[in-house]
């Protein structure tokens, strides 16, 4: 007998699936560890810097006592770094936390959050979490319609969220079409503008979306630690807004969200830009090595500005599934998005040049043998 | 102008007000850092275990990685240790990250959540975050009234909160009596009960909770690594329930809500039993200590089963705050607890012999002064 205990929408939910952790593809398909490729989950192949190694090492004599609830030096170097008072910011366990946390602060149940489709799955988890209803505008090339989603803004809209680049298709809006975009929806509705792979933008694509926040009070931008900073085990995010709705994110945020080694290690990574340069270089270089490879097979992929590629891999809807197993079972590990509408396609973190020369070899062995 | 973005309910909401860090006082005061006594949120006065610390140093290799989602060796190490199944774990960021999931996945706006006056702050801004009902019954002796607790079930009520010992009170609940309250809540309405200071209690009154939820498909049992087990600054708690509970838990938890290093830390100290020993003995060592100085100083206290003592410091309403920042000027940390409705009353972790020593001594002047 079953008590259905919940609100149905949360029943409702299909849970977030992970990358596949090395350890868990080596116990199922009976590999060694040290022999797996992981291109899965969009992490840096450099790992975390050093610099924030010795970070963490000199925090670990701390850990008996809470977390700086406020984290007063990481929000004191951002707030440095990008020009903005301390109480503009708020941090996250990850990213994902402060998506959460903006859906929640700021829309209620039976109201509405617009974004597109074959954006990040946490938009989708977020507002299905509260109940409220998804206003999900189509794709145009794999990447937001800005005149649909404006378009598609209801009375009961209250959050808008906008991925750029976007995670899983890689696609690019431009700054100008961004702030354009930003300027002409209504002041009441929340904009979440999730720049998690922003520091793998080229020179010539950059845009400046923290002074943006200056000039529009409904905007948020959320950045993360877990990409090119390279600490997506420590788990730090952030979001700067003007007061008024970081007050609202903070009310609902959890007062240890953000771990000490966390706030140690962000602080020394982000003055580390040395690490960053030397990450988006070597990410430019397998991006080539990849769609140089996906060319030569024949393989259509959408260009991308994140530190992934997403590639079509067969031309029915078993194929993503039907080709990652194949790359499982030779220690590779990629991401189908079948969830995201996607059966057709993998999702190719990009690797180290001898992780991307596995992969390919991989996928080249299993598209002869399919 | 205001823009009113969010709800009004979460417009509402006062945030939490942790225990102020050690740097932070000592900007705030221009003392010494090392000369700080921090009393003030339940920490293991001896820090993390030496084992987790060694596990952690094991583990920092693999920071740029996301953690294990799904925590395979640490539900494993769990699932042995309490004689269930791994899927009946849900780990959290913390068990804040617990009690919080627990109301999101259990509670809609507009229904109700009972707990008791003077009972744990996040259960009345989870209950706040959701916009639902609280029920608070009246506490009796500044603790749990079971039986006013059952009767204050309504229709709408889906969950019952229950903390043993209670924080910030530190009173306690006999098993015999919490099994039959536990026994009589109506099959369909959760009840989360809190063990976050359970690793404190003497022999005689331990009592295993992890054997009902065997027995009740309503209860969820809640603990944390923060307190006995030393690592707060590294943020992992975990809930025991069977499966329906649990998987509505992991529909909205987010899916790297525990980081690497503290699923590594937590395993290790798990393992710990001598620490754990250590640490209880060290705590009622120190329960005496501070309790015979307040009897000696002529000052009400509640006896309590935690690592922490609420004494009455004075018989007015400003008396807490006024002594409280009294102690910061000598440097001693403590936990006013106005916030719970209770401005006479000061909570005091209990810490080291020194640092007990420390806080006494600085009490005693500041009463003298008073």
């Amino acid at each position: 007998m079953s008590m259905q205990f919940g609100p149905s929408y949360v029943r409702a939910i299909a849970p977030y699936v992970a990358g596949k952790p090395i350890s868990e593809v080596a116990r199922e398909f009976g590999l060694d560890e040290a022999r797996i490729v992981k291109l899965a989950s969009n992490e840096n192949p450099l790992g975390m810097p050093e610099s924030a190694q010795r970070a963490i090492a000199q925090a670990a004599s701390e850990l008996g006592r809470y977390p700086d609830s406020n984290a007063f030096e990481l929000k004191a170097a951002l707030a440095a770094r990008y020009d903005v008072p301390a109480d503009w910011i708020t941090l996250g366990n990850g990213s994902n936390d402060i998506l959460e946390l903006a859906a929640h602060a700021l829309v209620e149940k039976g109201q509405s959050i617009v974004y597109s489709q074959y954006s990040f799955a946490v938009y989708a988890l977020a507002t299905q979490g509260l109940g409220a209803r998804a206003i999900v505008t189509p794709a145009v090339h794999y990447g937001h319609d800005l005149d649909a989603m404006l378009a598609a803004i209801a009375d009961d809209t209250r959050l808008v969220f906008v991925a750029n680049p976007n995670n899983p298709t890689g696609t690019f809006i431009d700054g100008a079409a961004l702030e354009a975009f930003i300027a002409k929806v209504p002041g009441h509705v929340a904009i979440v503008l999730d720049e998690a792979y922003t520091e793998y933008l080229s020179a010539e694509k950059r845009y400046d979306a923290m002074s943006w926040v200056k000039r529009y009070p409904n905007l948020m931008v959320s950045r993360t630690f877990s990409k090119a900073y390279g600490l997506a085990g420590l788990r730090v995010g952030f979001a700067i807004a003007q007061p008024e709705l970081t007050d609202l994110l903070n009310r609902l945020r959890q007062p240890f969200n953000v771990n000490t080694l966390a706030q140690a290690a962000a602080i020394a990574a982000l003055n580390d830009s040395a690490f960053i340069e030397r990450s988006a270089a070597l990410n430019a270089q397998g991006y080539r090595q990849l769609t140089e490879a996906f060319e030569r097979l024949g393989l259509e992929y959408v260009p991308s500005d994140g530190n992934f590629v997403l590639v079509r891999v067969g031309s029915d809807d078993g194929a993503g599934n039907r080709v990652n197993l194949e790359l499982l079972k030779q220690g590779v590990i990629v991401r189908p998005v079948g969830n995201y509408g996607l059966p057709q396609w993998l999702r190719v973190t990009i690797g180290l040049p001898e992780e991307n020369g596995a992969f390919v070899a991989a996928l080249e062995k299993t598209l002869v043998v399919a």
